[in-house]
């Protein structure tokens, strides 16, 4: 992607697969990114839905190498490199730069609560600072439900202000229209707003913003990225009706879990069930009841177990 | 300290000093921990106070091998080693435990909200399981106003049924009296409960508690330690109100920059008000509103500056 260009589309936080012994499994994360790259989203490896915050930055980066030593295109990966400690988030990111991933994604530090606006101006602008790196292109990670660290919009200006080649883009996860929209009306330029849920797909693209880095993106990539081409179609409206009926099924569930069972059902191997502690895979009853709400509305994926 | 023997006493989240370029300043932090070992109290060094979670685990086993190195007595150090990712929290216990570290004090995993008990049982048994080692003792850190995970009483019994050796005690830094009380009357034999406020000290001890780990002990530790030596005596009611008295003017402040900021103050040495983003030190205005406080109700820090 040339610099100039703004990023956009659909990625998936690929989930995470684990070996019996809770290692991780990089040959069958390479198979789904594959997979995934094939129904036409990017990767956001390393989302909240990777698991990434259970996994070591060693880990994170072993991974990111195999990936692109075994041809993914880099220029399709959006890593999540945003930690608690401003070294790890670093060293992370600029490994990310020096594999020439799209951008990060990145979450603001995490641990400590009540921090001011100014407090997290300053842990992104020692990463920008400390990075010096003309071609690092910051997507924010605005995810209070989890981090229970909002990103306001004037410190999103404020970002934008003194970076704006770095500030690059937004994943709004709030979960709130009215937040990801007062972005969407703000008018900076050349600054890519994604959406934290195809929920809100088509009401994002037609104010303007980039696209949606959507846990779901996992289980439903193809018709995800169709309604992304096809939004100003005539059918627009009924392609997000459907998009969001799919995703009513699971987000009830304990997300990550739930899209483990579903993976895992539809390529028929059980080892995608696995979850690092503290995450617990669905119960029994549980996964009966996704995959059954799930084919009452007429879900299936198909390709996955030829994959596997 | 014989394995045998209950941790017990105060300890102190010793705060982190910094160099100009943001780098811990392990020489500022021997020093520290010297003066601290003076006063009576231990080193609960990479505690919330310590901003542990602003360091990498990296930073973390260097800082523990060069306070060893300069001599500081291992049995009387209780670092706080959990983290996010499993793999971060057995490297860093087990560094502990090969230093001969008296215990470690455990967060549970904090990013992923909502987990269940199974998922708290789940971490902190892996680490257990794969630390495999009879000298590991866990004070487990219940800290709900920054971790916002949640340690229940059920899920305590759970670990201490299944690890009576190894869960070895807990700091509680809820805030909440009741809570403590809970705990202390559940009747846990040869088990630890601290509390993380010296505002609790007198009652905490009075129902067969440990002591406290409290972040006001930066900078009152002696008389802290004074009131847990004494509490059985005739003045221990006035000893506990002026510890009160003390903490109060602390408390209402961001904590942790005002201690590096009363620390800076009583050792004549500005370079402790550093701290790492997301945390931001304190106004002038505030610095001179706290220190003013702390006057008036008769605070002083003694022998500080020489040991700069």
């Amino acid at each position: 992607m040339p610099a100039s260009e703004r990023l956009s589309g659909i990625f998936s936080p690929v989930v995470m697969p684990f070996k019996p012994n809770l290692e991780v499994d990089a040959d069958r994360l390479i198979r789904q990114c594959r997979w995934l790259l094939g129904q036409g989203v990017g990767i956001a490896v390393f989302g909240t839905n990777s698991e990434a915050n259970s996994l070591s930055v060693g880990e994170k980066i072993d991974l990111l190498d195999r990936l692109v030593d075994a041809g993914i295109d880099p220029s399709r990966l959006l890593p999540g490199t945003g930690l608690c400690a401003i070294p790890d988030t670093l060293r992370l990111t600029r490994h990310a730069v020096k594999l020439g991933c799209c951008g990060v994604l990145m979450l603001p530090p995490f641990y400590y609560k009540d921090v001011s606006d100014q407090g997290l101006f300053r842990s992104f602008a020692e990463i920008i600072e400390r990075a010096d790196n003309e071609q690092l292109r910051i997507i924010l990670y605005h995810i209070p439900p989890v981090s229970q660290i909002a990103l306001s919009i004037p410190l999103i200006e404020r970002l934008i202000e003194a970076y704006p080649r770095t500030i690059a883009g937004i994943k709004d996860s709030s979960g709130d229209w009215a937040n990801t929209s007062a972005m969407l009306d703000a008018g900076w330029s050349d600054f890519s707003i994604f959406s934290g849920s195809e929920n809100f797909l088509l009401q994002t693209l037609q104010k303007g913003g980039a696209g949606c880095i959507s846990a779901t993106a996992n289980i439903n990539p193809a018709a995800i990225h169709y309604l992304y081409l096809h939004w100003q179609g005539p059918d627009a409206e009924a392609l997000q009706q459907r998009l969001v009926a799919i995703r009513n099924c699971v987000q009830h569930f304990p997300v990550i879990p739930a899209l483990k069972s579903i993976v895992a059902h539809y390529s028929a191997d059980s080892s995608w069930d696995r979850v690092r502690p503290p995450l617990v895979e669905l119960t029994e009853e549980q996964r009966n009841n996704l995959l059954s709400e799930l084919e009452q509305v007429g879900f299936s994926m198909s390709g996955l177990a030829e994959n596997a």
